[in-house]
C-alpha cells in the first residue's frame, strides 16, 4: 500500500474557522447597492388555466420596480424534457408553480405588491395518484403537447436517456426505462419461492439549513453576474445562457457557501436564480430573492416518490434465481431531472445481489404535485429499503438468518451485475462483517423492558457515480509557494475544499496550509458538473491532482534549464527543488521568478490545468446492459438495533453502525462525519419524515408540522461510521472514490428491519409511523388469532 | 506593409458605451455591507517631531471604529528607498504628511473625530529650495538615518538605479545618475559658441478627475481584497503583502475603470489604498477612503519641479559639440520612485540630438515640500521644455532658423544615441515635416493686431518607454467562439482595452465585438507592470497577441487529431477553422467541446498565455552607457501658434498641431484623442498650472485657484492630431508601439518658443504667465534701451 504523507490523515476542515466564526458568506449575506427584493406569486390550483393576470395595482404601488409574468418571461422551457417555463404560461400545473414575481424596495412591499397581482383562473380536473396517472387513457393529460421540443437532439448528447419513452407508452410517462437480463420467466419456472410486495415510499423534503437562494446583478454589457445556492454553477450557466440568449462569456455565476443541498439544487433546478435573473434584467438593478421555507416543500424539489412493485424468485436454499420489478417515479408537475431518476432505481435494483433473470421498468410519471427529483442517494433510497426488506422476508419465509441470505446472494468481485458491468472495489462483506461485529448481531439482546421490544436490523446499499460529465480544475503556483486549487465543485458542508487541499499537499509533498482553494466562481474556476452523484472526489479530485501535476511539471522545466539538468532528475518538496536523491536544496520556487516583477518570462505564471471524465458506454435502450453505464459505486452495509413500544407504537433507535467502501479515505474524520450525517437523515425518512400531501396541498410545510429528527431522536453516542479494509481505487486520486450520498441509503431498511426483528411487523410505506406500527400489530395479532401467520413455503 | 483587418481601424472604443451611459463602475461606486468611511489627519508642519498623540476623544466618539497612528502601522517604509512610514512616525517632514486615520460609521463622524486627535509637536527647521538642499552641509537634514535598508538587495533587481547615490554625495540627495559621453571639455574647446542658461519648472498637479480612492475588505483568511484607483495593481499588491506580511495569494487586488491617472498613482505610490489596508484590518470590517481635492494637492503626488543648468557648445553652423546638464530633482519630503526620474532626466536630454561630448548629472533632492513623481511624460516635460528653448536660444544667436538647427543636429535612424543605444522607428524628422507644413511654417503670420502680437514655435520631443519590467495575459475561448483577454493593465480611459480588443480580433481573423476584456483583477488577471511609461500597448499587446497565438495552437492542435491533418494545414477565421487553402468550414470551435459539459476533456477549456518583457541592459553606473536601456521611444514633433497681447501680457494659444510615431497605430482615433488630451495638459503646463508654495503649503490646492485649462483657453476646433508615415516598429504587436504620453512634452516648449517669435521674450520659467511676460516685456524694452540685445556671437 503507498505511503502518504497527508492522504487518509484527519486534517481539520479547510473552511473550518471561517464557518465557526461566522465568516464565510453564504448567497443571502450578498448585498449590492440599490439591491431589490423579489417575492414569488405562486399557483393556488393543482391545474388550471390562467385566464389573465392584471398586475397594474401592483405595479402602481410605491417602491414597486418591476412586476413579471409569464408573458415576461423566455420562450424557453427548462428542465431535461424542456417541460416548465420560469413563469407559467397558460396553464398551472401544480399548488405553487410560479404565475407573477415583484421586485420592490423592500421585502415587505414585495409581498404587499404579491396581494395585488388579480389572476384569473379556470380550475381544470387534476390527477394526484401515479398508479392512476399511468393509465393509457387517463382522466388527465397533464402535459397534452408533450415531448414539447425537438432541439434535444436525441442520439447525440444524451444518447443514453434518449428518447426517454417508448412509442406506446402512456401519455402521463416522462420517462420509461427498462432492464432485460437472463429469461425472467424461466427463472420464475426455476424458483421454489416466490415473494410479491408493493412497497410505497411518500414524499419527503430535503430540508437544508439554507433555503434557496440568487442574487443577480444586470451587467453594462447586457449580461449578468449571479450568485446562488446551487451545486452545479456551470449547468445552471448554460441554462441561463440559454434562457436569456446570452453568451456564456457574459454570465459569470458564483457559488459562495452553501448549508446543505442534499441535491435539491443540482443540474439547472434552481428556479430561484432564473426568476430572480428575469426581474434583475427587466429591472436593470440587482435583485436578491429567497425562499421561504414554505416555498422551499412547495418549490424547492422532493425527493420522488415511489410506489414499487417487486417479485423475487429463489431457490430453497435463498439463492436469488429472478427479480422482477415495476417502479412508479412520482414526478409532480414536470420532469426536472427525473427521466435520469427512472435509469437509477434500476440501477439501485439490480447492483447489491447476484441476479441472473432481471426484468426491470421504471417510469416516470406526471401528477398536478410539486415537482420531484434528486435527493441525497438519488433514486436509490425507496429501491434499496424495498430490496432490504424483501430480502429479509424472503430470508424469513426461508427459514434462513437474514445474514445467511445476503452472503449467499451478494456480489463478489469481478462478478458481472444485471446491467452488464464488471464489479470491483465492492468491498461490501467486508463492510457487513464489520457492521455485524459492531452490532453484536450474534447476541441477543435483552428483547423485553416494559412495553419496549428490541431489535436488530441488517442491510447492505450501493449507490452509483455519475461517469457521464467532466471536472477541470485550475492550480496556480504562487512565488512564495503557495498552492492556490481553482475548482466549481460546490462546498455544501462536505468538506471538499478539504479534500483537494489535501490531494495538492500530497502532490506538492507540503502542508495544507500551503495551499489556498479557490470555489465555484465561473470567472475564475473551470468547468465542473458539480456536487452531485458522489462525483466530486472522484472526478474533481483527480482533476486537482492532475492540475497539480500539469504545474509541477512546469515548475520542474523551468528548473531544469536553470539547474542544466533534465526534468525527471528533480523533484519538489515542502516548495524546494531537489535533485533526485539529494537532500540539499536546489532551488526554491521563488527563483524561478524573474526580478522584480515576480513573473515568469514565459507564460507569465505557473498554472498548471487538470480535467477528467470517465468513459461510460450508453446503455442499451431496450435491455439496459452497458460494459461501463457508472463512474463507480460506493457500497455499504448498516446494522440497527432498535426498541418498539407494542402499547403506543413508537420506535426508538438504539445503535446505528455503517461502513461503506471510500477506497482510500481522504479525510477519515469528514468521511465519518458524512456518514453520521446520512444515518441522520435515514433515521428521519425511516421513521418520521413525510410531506402530507391532500389533493395536490402540503398540509405540512414547515419544521414544525414536518418532523426532521434532533438530538433527541439521533442516539450520537451510539452511531458509528466505519470503513472496510483499505482498497484504493485504480481510478480515483490516491485511490479515493465518492460515497457521501450513500450514508442515507442503507438506513431505513435497516431499521425497518429491526422493527420486525423486534416485534414481527413489516411496515410497507415509509415513515414507520407510531400509528402504522400500531395497526400493523393490531392486524398481526389478528392474523396469529386466525392462526395465518407463519414462515413455511 | 501589412495588410489588416481590424488594426489600423478607428473601432469605437469598447468601454464607450457603459461610460457614457454611467453603467461603468469606477472605485468610489463600490459599497459593500457595513462598510467603514476613513479619514487622514495630516500634519500642518512642513518638519516636526511628533511628541505625543492623544486619540482617545475620537475614539470615544460614537459612530468611531478605530482610530490609527504610526505605532499600529507597520514598522515596513514605502517607495523604492522604503523611506516613507504610511503614517509619520516620530517625525513629520512635510505639511499633509498622514499623522492618523479615523474609520467611523460616516463621512462626517470620520471628519469630527479627526478634530478631538490631539498632535503634540515640536517643530523643526525645514528646507524647501532644492538647491539649498544640495549642500554638503545643509541647514536642514531631511533624512539622517538615510539610507534606511540594507534589504534592497544593490546589485540584484534593480542594479540600473542602485547604489542611487555615489559615497560622496550630500546628505539630502536621494539619487544622482551619471551620463558621460566623449570628452565634455575638449567639446567646449571646439565649440564656436557656448550657450548657458538656468531653467526653472516649478511644481504642477496632475488633476486626473477622479481622486484617488481605495476600498478594501479585510478577509476570513486574514487576507484582504482591495478595489483601487492604480496604474499598477500588481505593483501595489506587491507593497500590500510586504507591509502586512501576507502571502500574495491572500491580496487580491482589483483596479476598476479609472478617470485619468497621469502616473500619480503608479508603482506603489498608493497611500489611500494602505491606510484603508490597516484600517480595515484593524476594524476587521470594510473601509472606503477617497481624498479629497485638497489632499490630492498636498499627498497626491505632484509632477517633480525641476531646476535645468544647461550648457551647450556649438560650432558656427550649430551643429551640436558638447551638452553639459545638470539637473536638480525636487523629491518633496520623500523619494517616491524620483530616483528613477534622475535618470529619465538624463535621457530626455539625451535622445533627441547628436551630441557627440555629453556630461548629464541629475540630482534627487529632499526637501520638505509634498512628495513629487511621475507625471504624463515621466520626468520629460521640464528637460524637454529646456532642450528645445536652448536649441532656439542658440539658433537666435547664430541667426539660423530653428528648423535648420534642428534639422542638423537631430539623430538620423541608425546613429547611437548619448546613452550608447541605436535609434531606430526614429520618423521624427517626417513629425517635424508633417507639423511644419500644417502650421504654414515659411508663411508669416500677420503678426499685428492691436496690442496682439502672432508667433509659431517648434519642438521636437522624445519619450522612452520601460524596458526593465513584464506583462502577461490570459486568452481564454469559449465554446462560442468568444475570445476573453484577459490582463492587468489600468484602463484610465486611455483606450488600452479596445487596442487589446484589436489586436485579439486581428490574430483570430474576427470582429472586435466577439472580444470580450476582463482587467486588472489580480484574482483573475495575470502580472502587468501597469499603465505607466506608454509601456501597454507595446508589452501587454505582445502579451494579448502571444496569449492569443498560444489560444489558436490549442484549437487547431485539437481540430487537427479531429481532422486527422496537421495542425500546420489549418486556420480559423471567424470562429471557423479551415483547411488551409478551402474555404469550406471544417469545424466550428464549439465542436471541440465534448457534450454535454462544453468542456474540453483535457484541460478543460482553451486557455492561452502570453508573457512578454524586454531584454533590457543596465546602464554603467559611471558613464550611463548601455546597449537598450529602454524598450522603445515615442519621438514627435509639436508646432504652435501663439498671440501675445503686449498690453496684459496674456498669450493665447491660436493652433498646437503635432506628430508622433506610434509605429503601426492600432486605432488612429485613440491616438488623436489622445495627442489631443497631451495638447490640451501642455497648454496647462505652458501657460497656466502651477502650485504656488510658501514655505511647504500649497496656497492653492483647488481647481478654483489652481488654473486648469478649459474649452475657453484650449483652441479645440484648432488642435490637429497627425502621425509620420507608418513604420512598424520590429517589436511591437503588429509593429505598434506606445506613445500616450508623448503627447505632453513638445507642447509648452513649442508655445515658448511662439511666444519669443511673437515678441522677443524668453521666460525660462513656467508657466508663462501675464505677469511673467509683462516683466520680460519691460526687462527686454530696458534692455534695448541700453543697447544690451542681440543675436551675434
Amino acid at each position: 500500500m503507498a505511503e502518504f504523507s497527508i492522504i487518509g490523515k484527519s486534517v481539520p476542515n479547510v473552511d473550518a474557522l471561517q464557518k465557526a466564526t461566522g465568516q464565510a458568506m453564504y448567497t443571502n449575506d450578498v448585498s449590492l447597492p440599490r439591491m431589490l427584493y423579489a417575492k414569488i406569486l405562486r399557483s393556488p390550483h393543482p391545474h388550471a388555466r390562467i385566464i389573465s393576470i392584471d398586475a397594474s395595482k401592483a405595479e402602481r404601488l410605491a417602491g414597486v420596480k418591476v412586476v413579471v409574468t409569464g408573458k415576461d418571461a423566455p420562450d424557453e422551457r427548462i428542465y431535461i424534457l424542456r417541460d416548465r417555463y420560469i413563469l407559467a404560461r397558460d396553464v398551472v400545473r401544480f399548488i405553487g408553480e410560479p404565475v407573477a414575481a415583484v421586485a420592490a424596495d423592500t421585502i415587505e412591499t414585495a409581498e404587499e405588491a404579491l396581494d395585488l397581482i388579480e389572476v384569473d383562473y379556470e380550475a381544470l380536473p387534476a390527477i394526484f395518484d401515479p398508479e392512476q396517472a399511468m393509465d393509457p387513457n387517463p382522466p388527465v393529460v397533464i402535459h397534452p403537447d408533450f415531448p414539447y421540443v425537438s432541439q434535444f437532439e436525441p442520439g447525440k448528447a444524451q444518447t443514453y436517456l434518449s428518447p426517454f419513452r417508448f412509442p406506446d407508452d402512456p401519455p402521463n410517462f416522462f420517462s420509461h426505462a427498462k432492464v432485460r437480463k437472463g429469461d425472467i420467466e424461466r427463472g420464475f419456472q426455476e424458483s421454489d419461492l416466490i415473494v410479491e410486495e408493493r412497497y410505497n415510499r411518500p414524499r419527503v423534503q430535503h430540508c437544508q439549513p439554507e433555503p434557496n437562494a440568487a442574487v443577480v446583478r444586470p451587467e453594462p454589457d447586457g449580461g449578468l453576474t449571479v450568485w446562488e445556492t446551487s451545486q452545479s454553477i456551470y449547468v445552471d450557466r448554460e441554462e441561463l445562457c440559454r434562457l436569456f440568449k446570452l453568451s456564456p462569456s457574459k454570465v459569470r455565476v458564483i457559488g459562495p457557501y452553501q448549508g446543505g443541498g442534499f441535491g435539491s439544487r443540482s443540474s439547472g433546478q434552481v428556479i430561484a436564480t432564473y426568476i430572480a435573473a428575469l426581474l434583475a434584467l427587466k429591472a436593470g438593478r440587482a435583485v436578491k430573492l429567497v425562499f421561504t421555507r414554505d416555498e422551499l416543500f412547495v418549490d424547492g424539489v422532493t425527493e420522488i416518490p415511489m410506489v414499487i412493485y417487486m417479485k423475487d424468485g429463489v431457490k430453497r436454499d435463498g439463492t436469488l434465481v429472478a427479480r422482477e420489478v415495476r417502479i412508479i417515479l412520482n414526478s409532480g408537475a414536470y420532469s426536472g431531472i427525473n427521466v435520469i431518476g427512472s435509469y437509477l432505481a434500476g440501477y439501485a435494483m439490480a447492483y447489491t445481489y447476484r441476479v441472473p433473470n432481471f426484468k426491470y421498468d421504471g417510469y416516470t410519471v406526471a401528477t398536478n404535485e410539486p415537482v420531484s427529483g434528486p435527493f441525497r442517494g438519488f433514486a436509490a433510497n425507496p429501491p434499496i429499503w424495498a430490496v432490504e426488506c424483501h430480502m429479509d422476508l424472503i430470508a424469513e419465509r426461508l427459514g434462513i438468518d437474514p445474514v445467511e441470505i445476503r452472503r449467499k446472494n451478494v456480489l463478489k468481485e469481478g462478478e458481472e451485475n444485471a446491467i452488464g458491468e464488471t464489479t470491483y472495489n465492492i468491498q461490501i462483506e467486508d463492510s457487513m462483517n464489520k457492521v455485524l461485529e459492531w452490532i453484536q448481531w450474534d447476541k441477543e439482546p435483552q428483547v423485553e423492558e416494559g412495553p419496549w421490544r428490541k431489535g436488530k436490523g441488517i442491510a447492505l446499499s450501493n449507490k452509483q457515480s455519475d461517469g457521464m460529465h467532466g471536472s477541470a480544475v485550475i492550480v496556480k503556483v504562487y512565488y512564495d509557494g503557495t498552492i492556490e486549487v481553482r475548482h466549481s465543485a460546490a462546498d455544501l458542508g462536505q468538506g471538499c475544499n478539504t479534500c483537494f487541499a489535501q490531494i495538492a499537499a500530497e502532490e506538492f509533498v507540503t502542508s495544507v496550509d500551503k495551499v489556498k482553494i479557490v470555489f465555484a466562481d465561473t470567472a475564475i474556476t473551470p468547468y465542473d458538473f458539480g456536487s452531485i452523484a458522489n462525483r466530486v472526489t472522484f472526478h474533481t479530485g483527480n482533476a486537482v491532482r492532475l492540475a497539480c501535476q500539469d504545474a509541477k511539471r512546469q515548475i520542474l522545466e523551468r528548473a531544469a534549464v536553470m539547474l542544466m539538468v533534465s526534468p525527471v532528475a528533480l523533484n519538489i518538496r515542502d516548495g524546494i527543488i531537489y535533485k533526485e536523491g539529494t537532500t540539499v536544496a536546489a532551488l526554491k520556487i521563488s527563483d524561478l521568478f524573474k526580478m522584480p516583477d515576480k513573473f515568469l518570462p514565459k507564460d507569465g505564471e505557473i498554472l498548471g490545468r487538470g480535467a477528467f471524465t470517465c468513459n461510460v458506454i450508453p446503455q442499451d435502450r431496450e435491455t439496459g446492459q452497458s460494459e461501463r453505464a457508472n463512474a463507480f459505486y460506493s457500497w455499504g452495509a448498516c446494522a440497527a438495533e432498535v426498541a418498539v413500544n407494542v402499547e403506543t407504537g413508537e420506535v426508538k433507535v438504539l445503535r446505528v453502525g455503517q461502513s461503506f467502501d471510500m477506497g482510500q479515505p481522504i479525510n477519515p474524520k469528514i468521511c465519518e462525519g458524512n456518514t453520521e450525517g446520512g444515518i441522520g437523515m435515514g433515521i428521519g425518512s425511516a421513521l418520521y419524515e413525510e410531506m402530507s400531501m391532500e389533493n395536490g396541498v402540503v398540509l405540512n410545510p414547515n419544521l414544525v408540522d414536518y418532523k426532521v429528527p434532533s438530538i433527541m431522536e439521533i442516539p450520537v453516542a451510539d452511531i458509528k461510521a466505519m470503513f472496510p479494509t483499505t482498497v484504493p481505487h485504480r481510478e480515483g486520486p490516491f485511490g479515493a472514490k465518492g460515497f457521501a450520498e450513500g450514508g442515507l441509503v442503507p438506513t431505513p431498511p435497516a431499521i425497518a428491519n429491526a422493527v420486525y426483528n423486534a416485534v414481527g411487523v413489516r411496515i410497507k410505506e415509509l415513515p414507520i409511523t407510531r400509528e402504522r406500527v400500531l395497526a400493523a400489530l393490531e392486524a398481526l395479532k389478528e392474523e396469529k388469532e386466525k392462526g395465518k401467520t407463519g414462515s413455511s413455503l
